[in-house]
C-alpha cells in the first residue's frame, strides 16, 4: 500500500506485524487498547537474596534461551560495556536467535554486527542504528527487519505489548542489593535513567547491572526494587569520559550562528513565546547557540520559560540557576553540568520516557511542547525529514525523540545548512521518511527559512517579520543549483528495516543496498 | 476446609473466588503470574483538554455504569469528603451495583449505609470499615461479602487483577490541568498520595479531584498526567482540621510508658540493634513513646536507623532532622509536622503503597525491615492477631499495614494492654484473624511479655534480659481472671466480610451477627 505521506509499504509487511500504514499524526488519538502486562516472580519471602556472582549467572537464573528479546537502554551512550558485557556472555553460552531491543544502539556497540552475521542476533528493535550494525543491516545481513522506532514510540510499543522484553538489562550508576537503581553516584554517572523505566516495568525479567554498589534504600530510585529480580555487580558498566561530555561545544561556525540568528528570531516573533513557553533543543552548535541567543529576549521581556525538556546541557541548567527556566524535565543528560544541576538544583526532575512522549498514554510532556528545534540530514518538498539513512542509503542515524516532538510541540522548527559537502540537505524526496512532513513547521537553512504551507496562522505571524522566508521548492532548487541533482541510490526490493510511526503504524521502510549497481 | 491457622472457610466462598485457604506466610513465594493490565485512552492530540466542569462530567465522560467498580483512597482519613462526594453523584445519576474499592473507610463515609441499604452499593473491598459501614456490613446488609485487605494485600489484589478497577477517583491536594497531581500543597494537603498510586496504574479510568489547580507541570508528580484522564475542581476535597492532627498524642499514661519501656529494651537488646536498623512504628500512644525512648540508647551506642517507614509523625522527623534517621519513606503523614518534613527534607521519600507491601513484586520495604511495633484488638493463644472485629462482633477496624510488615519484618511486637474495660485482650481464639500468628513474635503486655515459641532464636537472645517474659497462656490466664472468660459471640452462618491473607489467600471470614440470640 501507499501510504498517507506516499510511501510504499510491501503489504507482506504489514500483514506480518499487523500493522497499518502511517495515516496521519492523530489517527489513533482516543483509541483504547489493554496495556501489556509482564510475567513476573512474586518475592513474598524476606530472606530472599538477589545478588548474583556474574552475568552468567542472572542469565542461567532467567532461564535464557534461544529466540528471547533482551532489552538495554542507552544512557552510556558511546562509553556503554553492558550491551556487550551480557551478549558476550550469552553468545559464550551458544544462545541463538536474539532480538535486542534497545532504547538506542552506537559506535560502542560494533560488536554486536559479528552476532549478527553468526546468527546469535536476528533481531534489532532501536532508535539508533549506526556503525558497523546499520552498515550489517543495510547490507542485509540481519535476519528479520530492523525495526527503528523513536522514543516515544519505543515506549508504545513496549506499552501496547508489540514486543514483549524477556529480559531487561540496566546499567546503572548506583544500586543497592534489592535492586533500588539510580542514574546518579558511583564513577559511571549518567544522571538519569529514564529510558530504562518501562523496561522495568514490563518485562518479566530485570537484572540491575551496576559497578557501585551502595546501602539500602537508594533512594530516590529511578528503577524500584519492586522490578528488580537480580542485582549483578562488575567492575566497570561503562567509560565515564564517552559516557558524559565535560562540556558540549559551543559553535563559532558562522552559518550556524546565523541560522540560530533566524531561529530566535523566529521564537520570538511567535504566538507562544509568552511567560511559560516551553522549549526542547539538542546539543548541536546551531541549537545551543539558540539558548544563549534567547536569554537576553527572555530577560528583556520578562519571560520565563515554563519548563525545558530533552537532552539537557549546561545552557538551560544556567538559566535554571539563574531563574529564567521553571523547571527542567530530563529523560537525558548531555553534560556534566547537567549531572551536576538534577544532583543538586530541587526544580531538576528525572522523568521517564513514557512521561517524555508515548503517544500512546494519557498525555505526555511532548504534547506541552510549544517550541523545539531539531536537526535533519535530508528535508523533501512535503517537509518530511530523514534522520535515519545516510547519502549512501545506509542506516546510520536515530529518530531519538525528533518524530515525537515534532508532532506533540506547536511549532517545530528544522535548523540544517542547505548542502553539506555535495550533499543537498533539502530535496525532492528523502531516502527514509522519519518524521511525517504534516508535523514539521519551519525549515531554517543557511540560504533561507521556509514555513510549511499548512501553517497559515504562522505565516500570518511573521508577516512583519524580516527574515528570508522562501518556499521549500525554492530551498531546493537552491541546493540542487549549488550541488546538482542527487543521484538515486540503488535498492533491492528486500525490505531491512521498518521505520515505525510513533503510533505503531508503518511510516516507511528501508531496503537491502544494491551494491552492484 | 479448615486453613492452616485452623479457621473455618466456607467452600463456596473459595469456589466463588476463585480462592485458597491462608497455607502460610511464604506459600506464594517465587509464584510466577500474569500481572494484570488497564484498558486506557490514548490521548495522542495535544489540543486534547483533561478538565472538566464537575463530577458529573467526569462520571458522564467514564461512561460510568450499573455494576462498576469505583475506587478512592484514604489520605485524607476522617476529613475526606471525595467519596461522599463522587457517590452522591453517582446515586443522583440512578446507577446502582456499585463495588467500592478503597485503600480504607473510615468516620467521615457513613453516608454509605444509606447506599448500601438502598443497592447503589453492593461490594466493599478496603481495609477499614468502620463506623455505619462496619455496621452495616455486619448486620449482613451489603449484598455481597465486604473484602478485607491489608495495604500490601489490596495492591497484590489490584496488580494481580483479582479486583479491576473501572474508575479511580484520586483526591489531590494539588494538580495541574493535564493530571500531575501531588499530595503536598493547597489547602488539603496530606503529604503523599501513595496509596493511589496503583490506582492511576491500573484502572481503566482515572478522575483527579482537586481544589487547588497550579501550573503545568506540577513536579515531582505522585500520580503522572501519563494516567489521568479527567481533572475536576471542587471547592473543598476534605476538611484540613480532620485530614491531619497538629500534634500527636504523646502519653502520659503509665501503663503504656511501662509497655513502651519494655517494648524498648527488647529492641535494643535484641540481635537486629545494630547500626543501619530500620523501624516501624504506628501513632499510638505506647508506639510513639519507644521513639522517645529509643532515641538515647541510639546516641550512646552511635546507631543510626537506615531507614523509617510507615505512618510517619514528628518525632521519627525529629531524628531525621537531628542525623540519627538516614531516610523516612512516607506512605502516609500523621501530623503536620511530617508533611512539613517531606517537603523540605530531602531524605524524607514519598512511597508507593506497592514499594511499601505488596507481598507478589519483586520485593518491598516491608521486607526489609527489622523491628516493628503494632497494636492489637485480640491476640490469642496462636499469636493470631484481631484488629478488624470488635468485642461485640462488629467489623470496626482495619487491617492498615498490620498483616505486611508483621510478615516482612524480622522482630515483630505487638503492644496492646492485658485488659480494656471488661475484655480480654488476650484469649484463647481472636473473633477474627487478622495478621497470623506465625509471623508475631512478642506480645508485649502490662502484666508480662510472651515470646512466640517458635522465634527459639529471640528467646536465646533475650536470656539475659530482665523483663517480665511468661507464656502467651499465662497471658490469658491473667487476663481471664481479671475480667472473666469471654463469652461467645453469637453469629449466624452467612458470611458478610472475607479477610483476604496479603497474599490472596484466604485468612478467615466474618458472620452476620445474630442479633436475637
Amino acid at each position: 500500500m501507499i501510504n498517507k505521506i506516499g510511501r510504499e509499504i510491501p503489504d507482506e509487511i504489514l500483514k506480518q506485524y499487523g500493522k497499518e500504514g502511517y495515516q496521519g499524526p492523530n489517527y489513533r488519538d482516543n483509541v483504547r487498547y489493554k496495556k501489556a502486562a509482564p510475567m513476573v516472580r512474586g518475592v513474598v519471602d524476606p530472606k530472599q537474596d538477589k545478588m548474583v556472582s556474574n552475568i552468567r549467572e542472572a542469565l542461567e537464573k532467567c532461564k535464557i534461551q534461544d529466540g528471547m528479546v533482551l532489552s538495554f537502554h542507552h544512557h552510556f551512550r558511546d562509553g556503554d560495556y553492558v550491551v556487550n558485557m551480557v551478549m558476550a556472555e550469552v553468545a559464550a553460552m551458544g544462545i541463538r536467535d536474539i532480538t535486542i531491543c534497545a532504547s538506542s544502539l552506537g559506535a560502542a556497540h560494533d560488536p554486536i554486527a559479528e552476532y549478527i552475521e553468526q546468527g546469535i542476533v536476528t533481531g534489532i528493535q532501536s532508535s539508533g542504528v549506526r556503525g558497523k550494525i546499520g552498515e550489517a543491516i543495510s547490507r542485509g545481513k540481519l535476519k528479520t527487519p530492523a525495526i527503528i522506532r523513536s522514543h516515544g514510540g519505543r515506549v508504545r510499543a513496549i506499552e501496547e505489548g508489540d514486543v514483549h522484553i524477556d529480559i531487561a538489562f540496566i546499567g546503572a550508576p548506583t544500586s543497592d542489593a534489592y535492586g533500588n537503581a539510580r542514574g546518579v553516584g558511583g564513577k559511571s554517572d549518567c544522571g538519569v535513567l529514564s529510558y530504562s523505566m518501562v523496561d522495568a516495568q514490563y518485562a518479566d525479567n530485570v537484572v540491575v547491572i551496576t559497578d557501585c554498589l551502595v546501602p539500602f534504600p537508594n533512594f530516590p530510585a529511578s528503577i524500584s526494587m519492586t522490578n528488580v529480580d537480580y542485582v549483578c555487580v562488575v567492575d566497570e558498566i561503562g567509560n565515564p569520559d564517552k559516557i558524559i561530555s565535560n562540556a558540549i561545544r559551543m559553535t563559532k561556525d558562522v552559518r550556524e550562528l546565523m541560522m540560530a540568528k533566524y531561529c530566535t528570531r523566529l521564537i520570538a516573533d511567535s504566538p507562544y513565546f509568552q511567560d511559560g513557553f516551553s522549549f526542547q533543543t539538542g546539543a548541536g552548535g546551531a541549537s545551543l547557540a539558540v539558548n544563549t541567543m534567547l536569554r537576553p529576549i527572555m530577560e528583556e521581556k520578562n519571560i520565563h520559560m515554563g519548563f525545558s525538556i530533552g537532552g539537557i546541557t549546561q545552557p538551560i541548567c544556567e538559566m535554571l540557576k539563574d531563574g529564567l527556566v521553571r523547571n527542567i524535565v530530563d529523560a537525558q543528560c548531555f553534560d556534566r553540568a547537567s549531572i551536576e544541576s538534577i544532583k543538586n538544583d530541587a526544580r531538576h526532575f528525572e522523568i521517564s520516557t513514557s512521561e517524555y512522549a508515548n503517544p500512546m498514554n494519557k498525555g505526555t510532556f511532548a504534547n506541552k511542547l510549544d517550541f523545539v528545534i531539531l536537526g535533519a540530514l535530508e528535508v523533501d518538498i512535503d517537509y518530511n525529514v530523514n534522520v535515519v539513512t545516510g547519502s549512501d542509503g545506509i542506516v546510520r542515524g536515530a529518530p531519538g525523540g525528533h518524530p515525537d516532538i515534532a508532532a506533540g510541540s506547536k511549532c517545530s522548527i528544522i535548523i540544517a545548512p542547505l548542502v553539506r559537502g555535495r550533499i543537498p540537505t533539502i530535496c525532492d524526496r528523502v531516502v527514509t521518511a522519519v518524521t511525517p512532513g504534516e508535523t514539521v513547521d519551519i525549515i531554517v537553512t543557511d540560504y533561507g527559512i521556509a514555513i510549511n504551507p499548512r501553517r497559515t496562522d504562522l505565516i500570518e505571524a511573521y508577516k512583519n517579520t524580516h527574515l528570508p522566508f522562501c518556499t521549500i521548492e525554492e530551498l531546493r532548487d537552491m541546493a540542487y543549483e549549488i550541488v546538482g541533482t542527487p543521484d538515486e541510490i540503488p535498492f533491492k526490493d528486500r525490505v531491512v528495516g521498518i521505520i515505525e510511526n510513533r503510533d505503531g503504524t508503518i511510516l516507511d521502510v528501508v531496503r537491502e543496498l544494491d551494491e552492484e549497481c
